[in-house]
């Protein structure tokens, strides 16, 4: 989803009014950004509160490119890193995931062994439907042991665009807080839905309800879907005990619009590129009673932030062992105050860009490779800003691309080389650049290799539904990373 | 001023609090149109709610120009146009106009010989400063005589960006709104402040308070000013019996990013153009107790509709021996209706696009010439759709460019010509299209003549003043309008 796609944050069809409503509840933050511009690494990222070069989410297959978690990825999340349920876990939290995981499909990486309690949903992202052959369809899990596969237990229906995913999950968070709030047990729900990602789905109700077409139509169930959660906390009396924060893990994937991609609004490009498009995220947070209503902030937030904040919220420190990059953000929600820190943007082991500020300073420029884009694939359709939307990789670190996100949201405009504003505002970004490249200790990259071997033939459980398929021979090999 | 500038419609450093709250307590218009990518035309159709190339406001001397109202037009408002102002006056209504006037400058031209009982504000634009040989500055009228030139007596500081124009006819709007109220006098404000207009100005107490520098200062002077205007009506007691409406005459001048230039959101390019960026504009009715608050209106609606719902509010109608563009607006405001009608996009004599619902068909195509392009003028800074944003004008009347606005708002992907879509849609649109300019009556153009002889060298008044100058030989000849 990108930062576009909500009506507050100016979608002109304006088709989600529980977001909205939400937003003038709760308090809206502009300049929040997820900590890269693909799903497996955001998501690694939020739940250790670290940047995916720390916590291993990356790849050094090649320069600067963007790696994830397809079904013949053999890393995951390391046994070292500390993920937020497994923290709060310590001060009686119960913890659920529902939807998308992401973070590895192998055993050790099952996400009951990293801290949730129970989970209903997928490792993988629902891309299909696969003949089992060449490939296995993405199974559901519930908790330990897989309960279906996508496609088959679970329908997408690509040619009419419909699946009933986003309710069931929506239906399964309904359940858990229901039943926390009636055992008294203070809980942490991680609804990371995978809907809006393409192939894009929605409900039957949904289907063709919206202005914007099927994207459009899976962004109102995602709104209504919000709705319903929002309200139930405030049936159950717990919305005063609640924090609510929404998010997405990367800008819209402007490769698949007109028919599946969406908004990035001003921002330039989307998802898989280091501009704001890539990067730039919708996000309000909600409690009500404690955070003013319609608030704005202007805090400089990542997912990263929420496993500080949340850590924060049920009164505990962070890990001291390692660097944290998320931050406390309470005090920015509760007391408007502006925290001064940098957002890095990387592209897999490469720092690309670092914003300070209303600056944002790219060392690293690239799109796309010409090969790519000469197959049509494009991350910034329409868009091209020359010496900016580069097709080869353009270093700058001798002389960043400099730009001020407040005059020129669209990263169009780079300031002169030779202004005062230019050297008085690199001169204190260098320092915090260095900083930040001296102190910087990489994880083991979890994202270099990949195997069929490992794919989800036989996922635990696969025995009782008779849905077992036999792995091919393991042939290890680096991972291709085009972009 | 451009759709994305303003915080309700997703601005990015949500700058403007007073308008936002308009919004909430009024109607928020999404899909609302100027008449013409540019200032006079635009105006000039507000006022007589019918499109330019019926009142006049156009020309003829090359293909597809826009044209304005510089210093050295001939042309202006014809006396067979019927303004808002004039028929108002028949309900008893007091009509002031505010700001810039911009429907010609020479004596038969005169606001006050069109229907408007009161003007304080400047004939042309702002440009300036001039030296008072080639060029005389332009001057600001009281009524019927000028008051002063700006520069010279009402200083613009182009090195500090620094004028206190707003501020002068905040103030002229409050009091003249106080006096009517004494008075008990039905009233008509025109409110045409020319402020985001470059060159861009602010008062001292605005400059540099904006994240988006002298653009964003003046933004927020503005969004002051209407603030302070609301809350004016409401300590009057008369907020109930005022309905106020906020919009602009074009899109954002990209041309003039980023250091003067505004947001078109995500729109296609900006002013000059009949792409959305060029005449989609923010829209917000207010009238406390009868339009509901925080609404929000998918009404496809113009600056035209504004004459004809300024008419059935005053309980008028309008005139029935000429073809009024506009529609009233007040089912759509009021009841939440949706009127079907089509959007025409004109430049010059030459209808480019039309809207029907959420299709836009492009008829013709063009950004600027190649050679006005290679000297680095540019309508659409950092975009760029194949077949789309063309340096020619290219003509595609057979078989027109199809977008649909609310799937692709940013015209970025047309839909395929073989596509049963397509051949629907068009089907609908051809005949809307062929009515439209089989009854189409053109006006006398009046922006084909320009003459140094007629420009501001001696306004009524100027004597007193000493400030008449002398004009050069007339030298009628054909104006060069080159986008």
């Amino acid at each position: 989803m990108g930062w576009g796609d909500l009506g507050a944050f100016g979608e002109p069809s304006k088709e989600t009014p529980n977001l909205d409503q939400m937003a003038s509840e709760g308090m809206l933050f502009l300049d929040f950004y997820t900590a890269n511009p693909l799903c497996s690494p955001s998501r690694a990222a939020l739940l250790t509160g670290r940047l995916p070069v720390r916590n291993g989410f990356y790849t050094t297959n090649a320069h600067a490119r963007n790696a994830y978690t397809p079904q013949d990825i053999v890393g995951g999340i390391p046994d070292s890193e500390l993920l937020l349920p497994e923290l709060l876990k310590k001060a009686g939290y119960v913890n659920k995931i529902i939807g998308k995981w992401h973070l590895g499909h192998r055993p050790q990486f099952h996400p009951l062994k990293h801290g949730f309690d129970e989970w209903f949903g997928s490792p993988n992202c629902h891309f299909g439907p696969f003949d089992n052959r060449a490939l296995p369809n993405i199974p559901v899990y519930r908790d330990w042991e897989m309960i279906g596969r996508y496609y088959e237990d679970f329908k997408i229906d690509l040619s009419t665009g419909e699946a009933n995913l986003t309710q069931i999950y929506l239906q399964e968070a309904l359940d858990f807080i229901s039943n926390q709030q009636a055992s008294q047990q203070p809980f942490f729900l991680y609804w990371a839905i995978d809907a809006t990602h393409a192939p894009v789905y929605a409900s039957k109700q949904f289907l063709g309800t919206s202005q914007r077409g099927l994207y459009g139509d899976a962004v109102r169930e995602i709104d209504y879907s919000v709705g319903k959660i929002l309200k139930h906390l405030q049936k159950l009396g717990i919305s005063e005990n609640t924090f609510v924060f929404f998010t997405s893990d990367n800008g819209a994937a402007l490769i698949s619009a007109p028919k599946q991609g969406g908004s990035n609004g001003p921002f330039l490009c989307g998802k898989q590129t280091t501009f704001e498009g890539g990067m730039r995220e919708p996000a309000i947070a909600w409690w009500p009673g404690h955070i003013p209503a319609g608030g704005v902030s202007h805090q400089l937030g990542s997912v990263m932030d929420l496993f500080s904040t949340s850590l924060s919220l049920a009164g505990l420190q962070p890990p001291s062992d390692r660097q944290i990059d998320g931050i406390d953000l309470l005090p920015a929600i509760l007391q408007g105050k502006l925290i001064d820190r940098p957002i890095f943007y990387y592209r897999g082991n490469e720092m690309m860009a670092v914003r300070v500020g209303s600056y944002k300073a790219h060392y690293w420029t690239w799109s796309n490779s010409w090969e790519e884009y000469n197959k049509g694939i494009n991350f910034c359709p329409g868009q091209n800003v020359s010496g900016v939307t580069t097709h080869t990789q353009e270093e700058h670190t001798n002389l960043p691309l400099l730009f001020h996100l407040g005059r020129d949201p669209g990263e169009k405009y780079p300031l002169s080389f030779a202004s005062d504003e230019y050297q008085r505002v690199m001169a204190r970004i260098s320092i915090l650049v260095q900083e930040h490249k001296v102190t910087m200790v990489p994880g083991v990259p979890q994202l270099n290799v990949c195997d069929k071997a490992v794919m989800n033939w036989s996922p635990p459980g696969c025995e009782k539904l008779g849905k077992c398929l036999k792995p091919p021979k393991s042939e290890p090999k680096k991972c291709v990373w085009p972009h």
